[in-house]
């Protein structure tokens, strides 16, 4: 995947709205309301205190802005950047006030996404020179799937399907009630429209071979063996794509991608990322 | 803090729907509606893949019932509980669809409710003895405030406060634009009403004298080192609240703890707590 | 496609309580209010005036049980059933306010859904033993995009993509500013994860061919003459599934299946689709 | 009725957002993402393909403004004129991946609303000399009411009640219960307020004469015969406004309307109507 | 104004939930969590600590409810009924923490309501024996319009519009536009469908003898002495309702109602009305 | 306290939003909409008929705005300020459909908030000199309760805990469950975190020397007599705060303030506070 996905500007105002809300409460920020006037002004410097991937900057912006829509961002860097530490992200300048009653909110999407960026990115780079991509699975936080997804995608990852509906993904259960891989496939194949594509899990070769015959989009190879992928990816012959998953880390993701598979999936770069540190200093002045 | 707090159930079903909704889309499960006759019943086991604190049991419970009311959830554990590897979490019995649609929302709030329970715990473990709790932040995953809350409750921690309007915390940038930390703290006192308690952050000696001479319910004893805490401790004598943070991880914080504060915050319980890894084992009928 | 999708139990109650909203308004059914006793009981059967497909029987249950959960609603059919002159589709009963407040809404739906099922079901039927099938487009109704597709599944159609981002059609605009068709299938590719199918619309045989050596998953043929359809098939080969579309209607629609095409759009069976004229025949005991 | 209504525009903004929420998903315009650059810019013109009656513009104003502010609309027409073929309705220019995401949803509107208002307009030119007038009826889609009733007054009809709320209609159920003609309107006329209309629907010439002793409103005139039509006029004397229904179509209209009635409503015009076919061409400059 | 309306149960669970998620906020009632048992069960009982019509039964019922369907709440009164200090209007039993949790948002729909309508009926108590009946404004709390037009029905008033858009009232800066009270009236005539009723204000008999010749349905005398209230009525002769307004108040109604005027409107029985003190008594049991 | 508190403007939309879709209903303003041309401007002059403290500016504000962002609102007065009859609040210019259609929403607020703030200061009037301040309840109208809060500073009164999350108010039932006043304490004490503060609520001098010993943070001395509220201030001498309640009106406040308690809490300047008398006056030009 190459290029920037562009999240939409609706989802960006909803998201950030909800985030806002809930850090306000019913009395807002007591302590500016105590301690600044009411018209003074902020100047602030967003920047990173860790080397990392940024993503998030027009999350950090509408929460500014919809506090108070006077107040000036101006970004320095943009998602997907390779940022060191002190590096300025965005200014921004305006009422004080607003400035600090979003700064936590502005930071919680900031930190989390540029986390899952920086993170996607690290594993990107152990399987640099394979043809292989790193992709997220729907192992993502309540509520910020699609947010998730475009910091993978800051992050250099392939994403996978974004809910139940846009594909089809055959697990053993599936497989299990309709008697069989075959059975399951066609099912599928049958049952949904021309736009859908259809994925099968399997984790012997035996599944394997019986997978493919019945002719899916792409095979999931889950928890085998770098000999069994190798011998996945020699058999398939590029007729379909595969995806490995399972014991994915920093550790092995190399080895995988050196079996030639085409995706490895990782529910790390999303619900388990770690976090980026980054932060906001402000000078405030009178008014 | 002692006792487990309870979430609101109209939190728990707007939190649960919402996700819901986010992973069925538009046209729903797809898979499941292609391979899974729509009267087929299923047995389903939530369980632990390790060893951890389990938190978010009702959000599951909720997950199943909202897509159909008739699934029963019978738990066998409760939240807060310290969960073996492969102990049953809980049995759930009902339509296979639905519980296979509702079976990602479900581990996605187990999963990262139960992390944030578990690493919390094990702060805490660090800390036995000491007079000291371990508390969090307003480093929040937006949108999940009151749940991660929830989860640092079931590891056994204590909760900072839950945004900008039920509690102060002046901050640098307060005092600054108050001129002073007795000012600023003044200023709050006179702003608030009878039932907020003020926390002030402080980074040196010097400021932490000043502070305590105004008066506040607790200070903030920002990145301290162990000499600097144990000295804000012995100044202190009992009089108000101690609250250290900075530099807080899991070698650190007995140190931390043996000085003396009486909390010890931080966000690597909430935004940045890994996952527990949990799953659902499911076996389905014809019907 | 074959078997039924379901909508989703979430889908269902948003979408019917919005409408209940929407026809009470602030005061209620002020007409039963006055005239009907707060107790009366009421026995009511749905049925059809024309001969048609039904769709819709869960939304409209939905909609006497969101106003009296104690009302009873046995169906005596299923969606997607062929439904003659009088036959009934469901015997309600309950409170006779409640079963006259929710009248409307549960008709509107099903006569929206059900004259969409059957003029979908009159397309399928002019081109039995062909190997197309029909299929829908994005246009319809706003807010109704799912409940629209769910019923053109009634009616033995199958479904086009949901929506903007579950599926790539590439058009006359983003070819011409990619630089060509090759180039914008090279770009989706690149851009789009792997469980993303990709279309390409072409109006002339030229574009066909390059659309075809680029390797997309679907071409849709616009507005082409039967001949060009058919030397499209024959070039094609079976390589990729085509689609046509353009001048699609009860006359011209068995020739277009003729040429051998896998797929035809219309917006004739959504947007455009004409209603089936269902009824409520109520009785109401005093009290 | 003479003269536009407008619609609300916090009405606009939520129809739309929705309906753009709809169409947008998680993922966005994914094709426009992979084909256009962010920043390229795109003149359109949105035009007509068929002669009739235009409605919608303000919602399409809406959509392309939600995805950017900066994007500029200029209509050339307004809502309720007639449009020749190929007749530009507005023009819109900026940025180009938001004009294509927002296309869909604007036409959607447009090509639905305008329907409405062309079929109205031709069932109002069917009775132009008369004295009488076309409306709706609550036969509307569901969650479009207020925007339906406003297209139908777009193309000259009228408007029947909005809701259950807004005015009394009471039918044959109520007069069964209540004992009677009579005791239904008397019901009614010492149930509600003084600003709450009172109509009676009858289809006998003998509940007539019940009726109009009881003094309503409205009487609305069910599937009665051109002659029994007439005879009510005659009785009527001008007492009461007189509706007809039943067997309304363009074939039959200008008779009813000969009988001297005062309204005729038929759901042909909202829930039934054919759209108008509404077109957006696209020219994209690089950046 | 005879018989009870009833609130939609939509409504009620709309308003009550908004106002329990408004109490409950982030961590809920932490009183209850630290002090009552989870499984701890309490009796209550709801009753009136001063004489007056008791209104919003449902909504305090949907209070507990919402929290635990399982609480029993069993009413001894209801909606409308005069209530005697002391007496019991419900009973409830079930979880204690649940119970206590609800009481607040329960009690203040109850005191709300029940003031309304005890002020209405002791405005209705006044003017018994005259032909006038008290109706309400459009001045309502925002938010609750539908709740207090329903309180105002529980006293025995009757219920003006309930909003802009169902009726007609054309007020002085409408005539001053429209170029006299004549034009006002024609042009709403004109432009409003068969089903809403217009008002007209005028506040001089010279305006009143226009108003009337123009053939509006109903005419509001606003702030007119009872010389001309009473000549407005004698002019008036029964061809349309008239509704006095301005300076209504306890000691001044009787007197209003005195001249024959139909209705006669105040906000004192809504935005300005007192509430009536009811209390909830509560024991709680062990488990 | 002291200082005004600023409403978070997402707060202020929501709810003007909120209240405006409930007052336009449907249809919208069809008064104005039928006589008023739709470019005709207004000038409008917002002022007090009563003397008072105004409340509510950024509310009416808003009202405006959102029906037509291009009406200028320019305030000659801020909220707090004491403001004569007839005195201009603001100012309004622009559309006058809009200008009308927002008018009543905009005066409801300010008309309510007005009455909070008016009566407030006329409470903390008679108790200048004491050291007592006057504070809310948690009886508020459903909906409002920041509003209402922000109202009662506004005249100079004092907030208590916003809901049920941010305090702890111990009370005779939590006391009974928890085994006494000791137990309770203790009780919310280790349930709480350290910035929730802890009051409980006595209604004997014996109760309240148990509480003292346990050390709360807040006393709450119910309905005693001012003997007893004299002796608890003796025997309290400074070391917690105490808050009186119960029988508390325009003539007992002074005394009951002159016993030395730090907090008078009613609910007579919420939920039962009478309106504040604003209107609108306008003057429309043509166009």
């Amino acid at each position: 995947m190459t290029g920037l996905p562009s999240l939409s500007p609706l989802l960006i105002e909803q998201s950030v709205r909800a985030a806002l809300e809930e850090d306000l409460g019913r009395a807002g920020d007591i302590t500016s309301q105590a301690t600044i006037a009411p018209d003074a002004v902020a100047s602030a410097v967003l920047s990173s205190r860790e080397l990392g991937i940024v993503s998030g900057i027009p999350l950090a912006h509408a929460a500014f802005r919809l506090l108070d829509p006077d107040i000036s961002v101006v970004p320095e860097a943009k998602d997907g950047d390779l940022i060191e530490v002190g590096r300025t992200i965005a200014r921004v300048e305006g009422n004080a006030r607003a400035i600090l009653s979003a700064e936590r909110v502005a930071l919680n999407f900031l930190m989390h996404m540029s986390g899952i960026a920086t993170i996607t990115s690290s594993f990107v780079k152990q399987i640099t020179g394979t043809g292989a991509a790193i992709c997220c699975t729907r192992k993502t936080i309540p509520g910020l799937r699609a947010i998730e997804k475009y910091a993978v995608r800051c992050g250099g990852g392939s994403n996978h399907r974004f809910g139940l509906d846009d594909a089809v993904l055959i697990k053993d259960n599936h497989i299990a009630v309709a008697g069989g891989v075959t059975e399951a496939i066609a099912a599928a194949k049958s049952y949904c429209g021309h736009l859908v594509k259809i994925e099968v899990e399997v984790d012997t070769l035996e599944q394997f071979n019986d997978a493919l015959a019945a002719g899916p989009d792409v095979v999931l190879l889950d928890n085998m063996s770098l000999d069994e992928l190798r011998e996945a990816v020699r058999i398939n012959d590029g007729k379909v794509k595969l995806e490995a998953s399972g014991n994915v880390d920093q550790s092995t993701v190399a080895a995988i991608a050196g079996t030639g598979v085409d995706y490895i999936s990782t529910s790390r770069i999303t619900i388990a990322a770690p976090t980026l540190d980054i932060g906001l200093d402000v000078t405030i002045r009178g008014d």
